[in-house]
């Protein structure tokens, strides 16, 4: 049985599959201890998962109707509010904190819809980088090459592992310059980045308002836009495929196309290849206002700003040394920008995003490849400068869609067994629904 | 004739008012010797403004349909875009910019509602102030005690002397805090600070785009109400009136109802009395939030560092000795804010604005006085010091509004012929129009 939500939910339904089978499972990738359960989990909610799943089972022998998704694992990252949990964010410092009051919003319809959470996935401390290396957690390993030891790309790194590793169903993770998105691709999932607006942020500890948006992660693009509708307000459904033929595509010729690892370089084409085999039209075009810009996650912008507001109160605490000092280090990066340059910045990035909207709307979405690289191994980045350097790589191209605010989902698009390579469709602001049922038809072309 | 624009409108309609006469008898106003019209506009728009009366009173004549406004003299402040003319905003930094390319989205409403621009009016140079003193353009008087000679208020001066002197039927200002309200108290006329969010701003020369709002001022509140259900995108209605009888309206006692002068608190009270008298519910509620904020238009605040990202290319550069230097002290008090400091100014900003909501929402209006004084005697603030501390007392209790973004009229409650007094009613944030609806049935009570 492949991890699909709507598979695991219908089996659930119709009794082929109970549900305390589907957690146990989940938990027994966890407990195994030639996996990565321990560095993949910050917290894991066996016994109330447990308990969850003998309801579900219970409830279906009755007869009493369930929510559409009754009794599917669901992992979440470890910076959304679960009431009565305590809410860390992949820190020690908030180690001490006071249990969350309320579920978020987000948390409070996904265990509306009937998933059950099984457990707080590893994330980068505080989501602050895109590698998903956890100083005080450990580092969830990528899927691929184990033997060499990858990242599994950040920040939701355990969210993406959880999910690759069979630990859940599928998974909740965030995205403010990249963090579902670069841990998909490195881990060969499926990984969205919604409009910022359209998520609730309620009970989700923040890295930049402006920026951050709560997004989904699984094994398909019908999981993740079953869990983007749920979490979105929506009834749970997913969305009917554009035909691909005649789709119309946009590849950013530039930067965002240069130094690609060969094994990226070459799975990308060969999906063009495909995407042009069925019919659709990719066409390279020129994004002048994003090649001046150049915007990433650098140290002086609205992300750093905002993260130092968020955080300036603990840095000049007796609790600083609590940082990871590549996170405290950037963090820090914020403390100098001025209010006049911050604003600046909003200015600036209205009229980039103006003029790529106006280049782009003919086109039903952008597509460039998720990351430049595939996952890198931890060996290969032994000092903070290499780390900072590596992380600017990862994040390269999904920072792009955090600028833009345009929602944006990367499918993999590798041949088995080989380097996970993600590709990512870029659709407009606030059409996420869109995007979700283009992703939909393009899906099996760009999977090959 | 009253100066009305219903009633303008309806007589230049029915062919008992010409236009042309209509707008004679403004420019008369303004061209008078002994008048204010020298330091009332910056620009006046005579021929232009003849021109357009002679069409309407042509189009009327050969009968053909009219909008429901045509012909009505309106003035503007400096700060609006008009297709075709320089917007200086009241300096003489911008005197050599190039004119507007388009008519601001709110100017274009209007004149597509018929109304005739009469002039472009003075105004606080870049509207960074609450007292209406102009170093370039001279001092529009308030109409009261001209032998003394007292201002106008301001930033929006200009525009309340072209109303109070019957140069135009009414006129659109702005308001940032306390930019409409100030001027309307002072003057004896009626002052609108709408929401922000309902406000076009293109076209507008910005102070601080957080809390900027065009506001209407006019001879009554259907004059208000009718501009600012066009500018907002309306069709140019008046609210009908709410009964007065069981309103249930809330002064907040503390430091917005000390140290008030005489005549401003006789007047207030005795507008309570006759507001308790037509059975009108009036409660003195203590409010905490605002009492241990104080905000106001200090150095360290949203606006001075959105005023100063506005301005400190020009501030920086060879023409900075072209600024008041009154303006630019308090444009650079912006230079040295934080991005971190302007982050966490919006979030107390916001819970401020929940606390008061939640212990006001009982209320259908807040109720204070515009001003803790009367309009100030130029001869009493010779030093910028005077004039600074003279400042912070003309926009005390109008820059609540704008902090809290809440809708607010001022309508005069003094006796006729005595020092004009405002009387301030507060609405709920983006019900700006059930305000408008409740001054209806307020105004006549509240001027006695």
């Amino acid at each position: 049985m492949t991890y699909l939500i709507e598979n695991i939910a219908r089996h659930i339904a119709d009794g082929s599959l109970s549900a305390s089978d589907h957690i146990e499972t989940c938990l027994a990738a966890i407990d195994d201890k030639n996996g990565q359960g321990q560095n993949t989990f910050i917290e894991t909610y066996h016994d109330r998962a447990r308990a969850e799943a003998d309801a579900v089972d219970t409830a279906r022998k009755n007869g009493w109707i369930l929510p559409p998704f009754a009794g599917v694992s669901l992992s979440i990252k470890d910076l959304f509010d679960v009431a009565g949990e305590v809410t860390k964010a992949g820190s020690i410092l908030l180690a001490d904190s006071p249990p969350a009051n309320a579920d978020a919003t987000i948390i409070a319809r996904l265990r509306q819809a009937g998933f059950i959470l099984i457990g707080r996935t590893n994330m980068t401390e505080f989501a602050f980088s895109g590698l998903g290396m956890n100083a005080h957690y450990g580092n969830p390993l990528s899927p691929y090459d184990r033997a060499t030891g990858r990242v599994s790309g950040g920040s939701s790194s355990g969210s993406a592992v959880s999910v690759s590793d069979k630990m859940a169903a599928a998974t909740i993770g965030s995205d403010t310059g990249g963090s579902t998105r670069a841990p998909a691709s490195y881990c060969g999932i499926v990984g969205l980045k919604p409009s910022t607006a359209r998520m609730p942020s309620d009970g989700v500890f923040p890295l930049s308002p402006s920026f951050d948006a709560a997004g989904p992660m699984g094994n398909s693009v019908a999981c993740v836009s079953i869990i983007d509708s749920i979490i979105a307000g929506g009834s749970g459904i997913r969305e009917t495929a554009f035909a691909a033929a005649g789709l119309r595509l946009a590849i950013p010729d530039g930067y965002l196309m240069e130094d690609l690892d060969t094994d990226i370089a070459a799975a990308f084409d060969a999906a063009i290849d495909r995407l042009h085999g069925a019919g659709v039209h990719v066409q390279k075009i020129r994004l002048d206002a994003l090649e001046a810009m150049r915007p990433s996650n650098n140290p002086k912008s609205i992300v750093s700003a905002e993260a130092y507001a968020v955080h300036r109160h603990w840095l000049d605490s007796d609790h600083s040394e609590k940082y990871d000092p590549f996170i405290g280090r950037r963090l820090r990066g914020g403390a100098d920008i001025l209010a006049a340059d911050y604003i600046d910045m909003f200015e600036k990035r209205d009229a980039v995003c103006h003029a790529i909207k106006m280049q782009t709307r003919g086109f039903d979405a952008l597509m460039l490849p998720t990351t430049p690289g595939i996952a890198p191994a931890i060996a290969d980045m032994p000092t903070i400068e290499k780390q900072l350097a590596m992380n600017a790589r990862s994040l390269r191209n999904t920072a792009i869609s955090n600028y833009l605010d345009r929602p944006t989902i990367t499918i993999p698009c590798h041949q088995h067994g080989t380097a996970p390579v993600g590709l990512s469709l870029m659709g407009s602001r606030h059409h996420d629904r869109r995007l979700l049922a283009i992703a939909e038809g393009l899906e099996a072309i760009i999977r090959g």
